[in-house]
């Protein structure tokens, strides 16, 4: 709610087409749809540009589902649905309200595309340090796509096989903005963010046993990155980092 | 050294311009100068368009000088100059070898400005959450502007007095990045990152006492945050954060 | 056993009412009833006035129905009885011995209300941050309720859409105590804490991934809330804070 | 800015007794006084209903004075000033401003009192473990007093002497709150908490040395507090507790 | 191998009675018998004076069926054998060995009890603080009985209903050792320890949930005891703790 | 407070010798004396048989004089009294007030020995890893001595020079109690407790540096022990542990 | 891809034996095999003498079979292929490929003996503490061994024993290379590290509960080691200890 | 105390060559003497061949020289001595005692040479990251030459510069151990490691601020590396790196 839709609103009173008490009715009910269980905000997609989200994991199918179909019966809306943590559950249920979601069971991801055009300027680039980083990987790069970005991938490139990554220096440069994804030690954005001037986006994987502690030693090695343009998110969260590479692509 | 770069040196030795052994040589020299203690990386400016920078911390008086020396002798750059973590003394030392250097004792930032040229698209907008976070919002602020950025801020603005924020909303939605620097619970991301579009870059700061951990709440719960679009950076390292707004900033 | 009741006694004693053996005895045996595998508190409910509560974790279904039935032995007592982080073979067992129980399956609670009159004096408020952090308060929802209070909820109303919370600005002035809820960063107890006079208790949830480390990120944002009035519990524990909020609420 | 006073304002555009534009910028100058390094909330006190507040720790002494001076110079108000965290040189900073200003060197606490008149309904009492933990319960004892509230102190009544404590179950008793302050192994709170039914709000402190880790064990067990009336703010919070205890205490 | 028993061994060399490689022999099969994944030593308990303890948890049924067999073997040793952290398939395995064997589920203990004599001196007394930790405190009691103690338990006594704790008084005075069980919090050792002169051996529990940690509040919170005759063992270490009381006991 | 007591005072009660309230009054006063900061017990001496103590740490010399003071005054008492923690300012203090205190700078340990009796039926041995750990050992052995005990030394006797220690199998075998204090990986208990049958006390130290944050590497080493007649007490609680040891030798 | 090999193939072009570009995409594919999910670095094995290892955990069992397929396939190459952390579903998809493939269920390992030479040029000894770590101290038997050492172990010899291991003193002091094994306390390494003179290579293990914390306290113990030719891996980690001896035994 | 020796020492006796009692006696005097404070193993630099060492951390000045005069004492010795973590006191105190003796304030070292032999096979070169981390790669390249090594190093090559690092790849090659000392992420050995077949022993530093906790995010990252040639000793240990680097390239 900024002071630039509170002023239209309000000179909307002050010129008698809204009443104070409509005004404030529509203050409250605009925003969002409440179904009790979950307030979903129909205007977060208009305000924030990008593809509709449901975090399925903690939701049972069936309230995914009732969320997914609030999502597609707004009118005029033709924004890409991206439902995240699901399993094969979930996919049953909402399936049956939308016929062209595909399943992605490697990272979870369910994809509802009604949009496939291309509206961030540059690639993003995803680039993961082991084969058991995909998962997270696989998150990124759809939902990258999804949100309306060119995606590719770069999987496989740990640091203590530096020569892969440096044989891959093309497209590294080519990238408008980069997301790190890495297990274990964490160490691949700082060499990536050495080699590039684009932002990169580091996102630890719990990938890794012992001392890794779930993530906890990818993620620290991330924040104490040398390479000063790496940012982090949290552990294994490839859809947020997408999220802010792909919010940085559409500038 | 990315594989374009190789390729036309390889090219160079084919067309019988280089010999291998002197294109070797080139490759070694090339990048940094070797002061013994430190190998200044005249390349990266170059390479990553944007000012120099020294840390202070950790470094004598006398190292921090002999580094920028170096720096400004370089031949037809007219870099900025930013030496972060620094205080009294590594000034007086700098002083002596650039005059125009200057000093932000709050931020314990020096900046030798030597181009004014603002290079970046928009506003970086830095916020920061109570009176004892300015040092760190300060330092962000000081990067951003000597890397060639409009730069903002908007101080005090915890979230515990959420109208003092709203009440900004002109500010916040003008941003093209936002910096959000917040100590204690770390909860001003969050509560920004859902009022806007554009990427958030989360500052934690060490400010707190007992449970802040000397800054780890406010670190987990940005790394949390409910709002998609907030990436995290090192405990009060405002100038990672404003170094990778510049880098968006720049795109 | 304060120094009021041991004085009364003490007078008994001399007046000749009571021989000292038998006193002692009295003192022994009136407190509670020792079941071997626990010693229930009679005496509890009267010294603190709330309803009997019996934690189901960590007690087989018979121990708590055996408690149970103890609880509702006892002559001239209307208390209700509310059994937490119970499930579905508790409830079989506590239901066959008080038809009149109720199990809500999502939070676990199972609630014996022999009582529905309203003691405390206003209203209890639970505030919850997402869709996952329902079931604890549920929980706080309904313990709040069987100890005599006037209880609503407001869920969904996370701070990264602060207007869904700004909407319901007359149900938070209402209130006269808070329950905030919320997992992540758990940031609403700060942002509700500033928007009303009245004690918030936060409940931090162990909702999250990653570095929200099963809760303690929420935990370690409520206790360095910038907001003054708020005070917190352990992770998940809905049903302590409304203890303390009903406490509170009868004041 | 809660829905009730919007309403208010968007009837007096309504009613032609407002411009929107003027409405707008009332809006946002009413609450705060921008002085640069902070957002002086003269709103709050009204809003809250409680004395002024100034943390003193990470404020020069001359921002603190600015900031009690603009807090006293507020025409017709009379509510008390409190600076914690605060030692000699805020203190003398303060003095020239305010005469009637009284330091307590051991808690940190300076005092400007306006009003004394006694608004909250019954005692709170402070109750501490140990010798060392008095700095924190004097805090928490004046920040109740200043805010209009009789409170008393129980002091050195460890749960490693219990009769020191049970000896005292009439003020126990008496008290309408209770802030409990302990470090170490933090256990006086669930031995208070199970002798009386009122709220009681525990204090973890950062005394102790070794396994103590500067308030973490305390803080751990007064979470863990297997009674249930208990709930806790951050390590050496006594300013908090008493704010919350006095916000129970006017309810 | 302490320097008497060298010297002996020197002394019987010199005299002629044993050959150098003999006497090394000799020393090197002593104390054990090797099974290949363990080596069992017999030696322990003829050196330490108490029953033999084989640890279930990590072995499988078939390697502690065979170790307890080797310990039945042992001519002329009369003493108990003690099982920990086992389960029924062990038991099963152990039935077929020693018919005599006992299976205490709840604890996990298997005792094959050869010898009933009591040659402790005093009474163990093991006091719990909750229902659920039982199990631990009954590995407690189970241990100390089969290592020739008289021991007692005073279960459910937590410090939230401290007059529970206080009627038992003749019971706590009466115990040469005391040992105290406790989860959540970890108070109850501080309160006993505070009542009696004898050593107190705290047992923390994995008990509680949330910032319990699994044990961690209760560990630090007996770790940092202001009851100063408090030791304490590893969480859940019952075993362990009527080991050393059993020690103690025999002194 | 235990219930012999109170059922003798019943019993006074009821054969006239004391009126109720007076008997009440009785139980108040009896067990301390309250000096405002402090409630000094004198019954603990009495009812736990050992030395006075008090802690100089968190206290100023003029309280610390005090409470030694009031400990002398006491008629017919004749204890030790032990001052831990203490620095040349307390001690200063201490000495105008008794003549024959003793400070040992190296533990910050005071002594006032009154009584020179040996009570403690065996001898106490003190062994300690390393060089830096003599500070700790030697408040343990200080402490041992004062409270009536034979105690013996053995220092730098750490595990990677096995054959240092085991050399002293004979003082290791004759002591009653052995206390062990090691800093860094703390693996000197369990080398001890192997050797020996009797109770092992292990004290880690804060010695170390790096991983051995601040003690938490030998603490974690000493509750993981895999001698089972290992106890332990706080980082650093050379005082504790002989107070324990004391309490075992004396039983 | 070191100066060496640059300047090699450089030379290569200038003598007109290779065309840039084909240097350029020889430098690319020459050191792996992209198969999507993983790119095989058949390079690494020339490049570090050692068998080829596949780590099981976290890839599906045809992908692991088809990476040792593509191993196999190399021609001219006769190294041994080692799969860690496999389990029966990955032997069957492995046996189908590698008839000679051997599963180790205890420790999880696959081994395809090709070449039984002996490279390494003494004995790696694998020491134990306690029979449950005989699983991570087998993967560090096998590794050894398939990597061309001689490889002995020892069993059981845990330091609450320590004649155990004084016993072995001959196959201590004849080994080239230690590995030791040890959970809980983890004191195997400093005292085994103080008997010999060559390397130590710790292994902390997971094994043991409550405060061994998943080996995070045998982890700490190592990393203090007072030995000071101890070195440390991950947590449960034979694998990599194994690697490093064999290395050192290769030198 | 291997079995060889004892073997030896018992057929002396059985020859009648040594009394059994003054065999013991050699036995218990021959490894060290004693100091009182400190237990010097004269045996050690014999048993591991290398220097002396003494750590000046926890040590008086007075202490270091008596014992480093010990040291030089000794008849036939001609061993260097090594004193890490010393100080300007500590070498005014040692000078005097060994005029040879050389500081180096950088990293804290004294050196008294006095034997120039080069003994090791090879060359250990100490790699390390940045500017900050050489006090600690410099003491770990004097203690390995001081223990008759060829040490080389290559100072300020962070992963984030990555070409800085590949164009010592012949220096690299040509060690035969490699030191890989890094703070922050602690990304620098996983690179090396990569490049190289020979060991690597990483050193953790604790340079770095916020989020790297003193060395802690480098040592979790160095235990994870995904290089497996990397082993990992405690943060700042460069004496404990260079030692075992010592004792590879001696064997």
């Amino acid at each position: 709610m900024n002071s630039n839709e509170l002023l239209t609103l309000l000179k909307a009173i002050e010129a008698g087409k809204r009443s104070p008490s409509l005004a404030l009715e529509q203050l409250k009910q605009l925003p969002f749809e409440d179904m009790g269980f979950a307030k979903v905000d129909h205007h977060r997609a208009l305000r924030q540009g990008f593809a509709e989200v449901i975090l399925g994991k903690g939701k049972t199918p069936a309230q995914v589902a009732q969320i997914a179909r609030s999502l597609l019966r707004r009118k005029g809306s033709k924004q890409n649905i991206l439902i995240t943590r699901a399993d094969g559950k979930i996919f049953s249920a909402v399936k049956r309200i939308a016929r062209s979601a595909k399943f992605h069971p490697l990272s979870g991801v369910i994809a509802i595309q009604r949009n496939a055009e291309i509206t961030g300027k540059g690639t993003i680039l995803v680039v993961s340090a082991g084969t058991s980083d995909i998962p997270v990987a696989e998150e990124a790069l759809l939902t990258a796509r999804i949100m309306g970005n060119r995606a590719e991938h770069l999987y496989d490139v740990g640091v203590a096989g530096i020569h892969r990554l440096l044989q891959h220096g093309e497209q590294l440069s080519k990238a408008r903005v980069i997301i790190c994804v890495a297990g274990m030690e964490g160490a691949l954005p700082s060499v990536v963010g050495g080699l590039v001037a684009v932002p990169v986006i580091a996102v630890p994987t719990s990938v890794g046993y012992g001392a890794s502690f779930g993530g906890v030693a990818a993620l620290l090695g991330m924040l104490n990155s040398c390479a000063s343009n790496v940012t982090v998110v949290n552990i294994d969260n490839g859809f947020g980092a997408a999220r802010v590479a792909s919010s940085i692509n559409h500038l």
